[in-house]
């Protein structure tokens, strides 16, 4: 396993091309500081950063190429000023077209092998709300700086459904056992306050451009750091977790529609969207 | 394996049969408030709740019928003023019947298996000393509200025995690795203040009424959560750990078997109740 | 295994032959106080105490003679002022004969699973520097006490090397998953007091004494626990990460064997030698 580990920290030729791809991109933007080559992450889709197929390709075809243009490190954050990310977007679940299904759910199990299996260092600038698949992705990422009085947590349990063993895996690398399980269980959002002191975040930043600047700190403790011995250090200490998820695909992918296409579901969804409706007429 | 979840949360028709049966047991007795849906379980075995076959079996029934009866959560307690449960009755363990030492050691993986891998919320109301056994139940809930001045602690290494792989999984879903193996190897008995601060209890309750409105409490946390969601997620963070068990249950029997038997611990155990018989007529 | 494992408790033939041969090693020694009952294992190899081929035989043959001499329990220590150990000798590592790293290697696994799995309690009296390899030895005990104005991690990441999972295992056996990852990617080195924070260490003392009449305190919470009991609760508590490497001991020497080989890493370590001679001479 070592051997192709090496060979993934090399450039690749297909990454390449899809760097160039996802340079076409709407839903993601990608820029990287000059001074410090720390690449910043930016996901921008209105109104909320919901989790779509689409923002969820743009957000792989983004690591790949922050993976590729031998960046120091990635930061994630997001363009609108409350919201970091509002999760899965609903409508991706809500009377599915089961190919997009497929797509959708494939394509988030590809982001978090790529998010928390990346190479880089990782920070999250979490500059607004944060559940469910916000969080996931805060919590894949190696630290977190968050502004105040906003919230995250994985709230599923809240939305009828079940986060699964990879998003508990990303939880668990954050916060112990105890807290994990019983958060879990509530689908508990946490204040920014609540968070710190969990440690499910690093710490707390008056703004977005302090945020960023924390995170640019984190990956600054890697300066003296060999990037080879890191990425292979990083991997293998997430290893069992990924290699979870990479064995277990097709019956997560499996698990997850069955799931989604249950009666109960589907009902607990429509009526979730119904007072999201009236929730935005009032 | 999601599938048989959803069908374990459905009433099942030989459940409903156990209950009934259990409701001629005399060793446990089940409550359930008609305003908060919550079931008590009191364990009620004179003198110390020694966890006997017959006491096991009882719980066991117990937990089944809670299941089944659409509780909104489980509170486990006792009857003795002084002590929640003293732990496995050793006299099961000296000079067994072998036969009997089966099916009481087949009783008590049952056991851990339903309270772990419950359904409902689960808390525990610890009124009184908690040694090894005692112990494991309470750690198997969700919750520990615990009255001062008692102790709690798997103390199986000061008796001269070892606390199975499932017993250190119901510790480490609550104690960190370090502060776990330490408390596992000394055998260490926790002082109810010393629990709170380690994390082996999260609340502290002045008296049982109090402890069983704390533990109420708890549940009532899972008000706004959607239970079938709620009861998924438990089992799959729980699911390693229950898995664990399930596959090896006979290997594990074995084991309890071989080690029971061998003459330096039926000589222990012997040493061991000529003690509790002297402190007795003192 | 319980059977293996109870057989491993006895006194062995084997073992005691390996006894009166460590006796005739240099590099370290081995001191039983007779009052107490317990061992001091003192490694003694200038300047620093690097793990060469030789000092990693001679702890091994120390722990075995340990073993079966009916010691009370092991501390481990250092007869330099100011370096625990400074962890794998690098002359090993560089242009290596082949057949001596794997020698080397597989020394360093045995080393590992003697003293990780060690069957009587472990305490480090760390009296000095301990970074990487001498992190390692420190974090296999099962306490540890330190002097003050020193500095303890896994520093391999700042060395170009990655540590295997085996290192990653004995450091979560101490700090949370959380904390171990991110000191593990920075190659942090804590200072005593930072040790002490994160729960790297257990202890301060003031002296090298002091060190280990608190290590020796530690062995002593033990006194009322059956020794049997005690080393088979610790076996089966360490028994996953211990059986990862038995398991896997082929590949972990040749994975260690394909890295070490890489032109870039002995490039690195040809240049941190070069520091290391340009700084002794200054």
């Amino acid at each position: 396993m070592l051997r192709s580990k090496l060979l993934s920290l090399l450039p690749r030729a297909a990454d390449a091309t899809r760097c160039m791809s996802s340079a076409a991109t709407k839903l993601t933007t990608v820029e990287v500081d000059s001074k410090s080559g720390i690449a910043t992450l930016t996901m921008n889709r209105p109104p909320v950063n919901g989790l779509n197929l689409e923002l969820l390709r743009d957000i792989n075809a983004s690591i790949d190429e922050i993976e590729s243009n031998k960046s120091r490190g990635l930061i994630l954050t997001s363009s609108n000023p409350t919201i970091f990310s509002a999760g899965l977007d609903i409508m991706e679940m809500y009377k599915p077209d089961q190919e997009r299904l497929r797509a959708f759910w494939t394509a988030l199990q590809d982001c978090w092998l790529a998010l928390y299996g990346s190479s880089v260092p990782t920070a999250a600038a979490i500059n607004g709300h944060s559940p469910a698949g916000g969080c996931l992705l805060a919590t894949s990422c190696e630290y977190r700086v968050m502004l105040p009085n906003f919230s995250i947590g994985l709230n599923e349990t809240k939305l009828g459904i079940v986060a699964p063993l990879w998003f508990m895996a990303s939880f668990l690398s954050v916060l112990p056992r105890r807290e994990a399980e019983r958060a879990l269980n509530q689908g508990r959002m946490f204040s920014t306050a609540e968070a710190l002191e969990a440690g499910l975040i690093d710490e707390i930043a008056s703004s977005k451009e302090e945020a960023l600047a924390k995170c640019a700190a984190f990956i600054g403790t890697f300066a003296k750091v060999n990037p080879m011995a890191r990425a292979l250090t990083k991997q293998q200490f997430r290893g069992a977790d990924l290699r979870q998820l990479e064995n277990e695909r097709a019956q997560d992918l499996e698990k997850f529609l069955f799931f989604v296409n249950q009666p109960a579901v589907q009902k607990g969804l429509g009526i979730y969207l119904d007072g999201l409706k009236k929730k935005a007429k009032n």
